[in-house]
């Protein structure tokens, strides 16, 4: 991630999505300063612009965290190489992408600590000293924190050493309150990320090939880019009681008997950022949803004449006045900078809507309102302002889900058989294919290797496929992804 | 961090603060389950109450960095040795405490990467890159992250390997600028503490010997725990040109001179939490202050006989329908704990009123409030709730800090000479001694040496030392420090 652009590049650089969309993807990070390269190697800054849109984010998923009864908490960012080797499958699939930390101060350090690609290990030790009793479950804990995985090819966003996430970890008393908090955990990231982030998903139960290293089960939301390419969005873990016996998390039930207990864990990552990014993007730059955008409308004050400036200005401030405390107002009276500029620089951020005010609306007593997603232009009156953009800002939100869905649901077609899903991606290399799968693992190898799609999920959902219901075989979705 | 409390201890066997503060101080924070330590070598957990409080903490500190211009961000946690070397001093003091990376999933890396104990280094990396005109200033960046530092004696929140804080990083055209930012943020951190932690605090500058590795001057705010000593609370540093002449941070001025940019750099930690603990803890346990106590009152049902139940739950339903969305409220109506039981524990747990619901107080359509601070009793009608209880908070919040101060201005005592500030601290071991000082590292050095106090810091506010004020000296205050 060393790689560098000349200091300042023009909005009008912006290469096309359709003429290489991974290009797009890497400039309009940058360009709209979302996130930048730094000297660590596969870590990336998250600039201001980036981290708003984030905290936008976490503050809406915490609330959602929050009100299916969890609190939060912080675990130690290192963890002793010891405690990550205790559960055989977690290891394994974890501790060849660790970085290692192997010096404390000037000393080296007796047991090499591994700074947490998932806290799993740190996490059960602690529940093992908490839990005691069938009072004290279920445990419900959910993390906010950084965590970091070796990976030799980074993309800023979707795949960086180090990123942001959130990690619910809990624990129960019984297998089937178990798997309905993992299912209410991957209904609450549906509902997330449709809702707020306007990024349609199919929510279903991933293969034994594709699950987490340790887990009994894994259910993901995966969602669509605009390139046809899939990405996992979401992810919910059945622990079943694999990291309980290896680390001895017990309660003594009722009765007095000795038992082992359940445990889920799920994440979402700062990877939203960059599916925020492909799904809604255009060759204009970002189009962000205004749920979660840093800034929902922004005033660009327009004069040619000196005389019309202070007329110009008062309005503004009335305007701001207005709506300052309705929508999140970002009001840019720079004068070093065109009007013409201005608008550019919005729209490669994705700024929803536009307001333009100039003389000829002050005299009208009105603001001209743009909409980034559709270009729309609307006169609104001043007095219908406090009603009218937020009204206009939830019909971008919708727009913007509803494009992003009609572009999903036509790029996910039915097949016949694991020869007509090969044929698909090799004719079209995009798109999601929905297959009768046989439950073998041998299917989905010959997938990959004929086409380099995977199996995404088995859909809960299948109120679009079920035609392809049949004995013995479970509905899966194939495609290339992230 | 590897010490081992019994797994269940009572709430009765508190130890007395005047006994062993250092132990009472251990005690109530995993009592009050604030934390608890860790397998990981001077890291602790920080568990959900103790979270929580440091979620209040935040999001009060937040909006007053928002509200002063600043925008958050995310840099790298991995520091290149490279870069932490370039600022000569700010290595010196650094880079003995760094824990180190040294191996990436299965190779030997080629520099060593410290984890960060702050991000100047990082962070004055990227500001050469992003800045290039006198328009990009000034940059108001902050960012909420984990540090690390590996310190040889830990303690919990007050020195952990790892801790939670946030630093702000800025830079301006010029030093007035600059150091009216270092002023503002220090006057910031005071308003925050002391009236949202209530926590008298002494605002000033710190000697050369105690200022920040690589600062020109830190600015500190001051508190006294309740052991006498005294505790750094927060920092602001004017950072002049130093890193910005290293990491060639410049900008073209409107005259198109190339100029160095003038930096600040300012923090506070979870230590915080500790300073809340050492400052209101009395031999119950815990008192939190309303404004950021993650529980503000806490519901106690009372029922001795079955025949009551219905009814004394009924009207908790009805008290949780009228104030739940007023204060942050917890009802407790588990049924395998008596009231006393709990009473103990939510004063242990620093809540601060408890409302008691028995037959009684349903008959006489009232609730029994019961201060956390000053024990008084209150028997509230139901309608007069929702006016009442946040007047109790607010009153609550006032008294914490009035008792706060009376105990640190009576703890201040004035000294006529080094000797006197001497003969102060081998007698009482406590409290703060203001003294004129003559700015000489030695006379620093002798009262360290004859009685371990230090320079806290040089206060703005000179109205209580008026009298100690002389040409070529500047008024000090001395303490022995956590």
């Amino acid at each position: 991630m060393s790689e560098s652009l000349p200091r300042k590049q023009f909005v009008e650089d912006l290469t096309d999505q359709t003429d290489d969309f991974s290009r797009w993807y890497n400039e309009v990070v940058r360009k709209a300063q979302l996130a930048d390269y730094s000297p660590v190697r596969g870590s990336m800054v998250i600039r201001p612009y980036g981290y708003g849109l984030w905290e936008n984010m976490q503050r809406l998923l915490d609330r959602r965290i929050k009100d299916t009864g969890h609190q939060n908490a912080y675990f130690p960012l290192l963890i002793p190489e010891s405690l990550l080797k205790l559960e055989a499958d977690h290891v394994e699939g974890f501790a060849p992408e660790c970085a290692w930390v192997t010096e404390g101060g000037s000393e080296k350090l007796e047991e090499r600590y591994a700074i947490r690609p998932t806290s799993e290990a740190i996490i059960g030790h602690m529940y093992s000293r908490w839990i005691e009793s069938y009072r004290d479950l279920p445990v419900l804990i959910n993390q906010w924190a950084n965590v970091m995985r070796w990976e030799k090819v980074t993309r800023l966003f979707l795949r960086t050493a180090e990123f942001l996430w959130q990690e619910g970890h809990t624990a129960h008393a019984n297998e089937p309150e178990c798997l309905e908090e993992v299912l209410r955990m991957l209904e609450v990231y549906r509902d997330f990320v449709e809702n707020e982030l306007a990024i349609p998903v199919y929510a279903g139960k991933k293969s034994d090939s594709e699950r987490f290293a340790g887990a009994q089960d894994t259910y993901s939301i995966e969602a669509l880019m605009r390139d046809g390419k899939a990405l996992q969005a979401g992810t919910s873990h059945h622990l079943g009681q694999h990291f309980a016996r290896v680390f001895d998390i017990t309660y003594q039930d009722e009765q007095g008997r000795r038992q082992f207990v359940w445990q889920t864990s799920w994440g979402v990552s700062t990877r939203l950022v960059g599916a925020i990014v492909m799904t809604h993007g255009d060759d204009q730059g970002l189009r962000l949803p205004p749920n979660v955008a840093p800034i929902q409308a922004v005033v660009v004050p327009i004069w040619r004449k000196d005389a019309d400036r202070a007329a110009v200005s008062e309005f503004v401030a009335k305007v701001k006045q207005a709506i300052g405390g309705v929508v999140r107002l970002h009001v840019d009276d720079r004068d070093q900078y065109t009007p013409g500029w201005k608008y550019n620089e919005y729209e490669m951020r994705g700024v929803p809507v536009r307001l333009e005010i100039g003389p000829k609306d002050v005299a009208n007593n009105a603001v001209m309102s743009v909409r980034r997603d559709t270009r729309i232009k609307e006169s609104i009156p001043f007095d219908q302002l406090a009603q009218r953009l937020p009204a206009l800002l939830a019909d971008i939100q919708r727009t913007l889900f509803e494009q992003a869905k009609t572009f999903r649901d036509d790029s996910t077609v039915l097949a016949g058989s694991k020869e007509e899903v090969i044929a698909h991606f090799a004719a079209e290399k995009r798109g999601l294919v929905a297959v009768a799968w046989d439950g073998s693992a041998a299917f989905e190898a010959e997938v990959k290797e004929a086409c380099g799609a995977t199996l995404r999920c088995m859909p809960i959902d299948l109120s679009r496929f079920g035609s392809l219901e049949k004995p013995g075989h479970r509905v899966a979705l194939f495609a290339r992804a992230y």
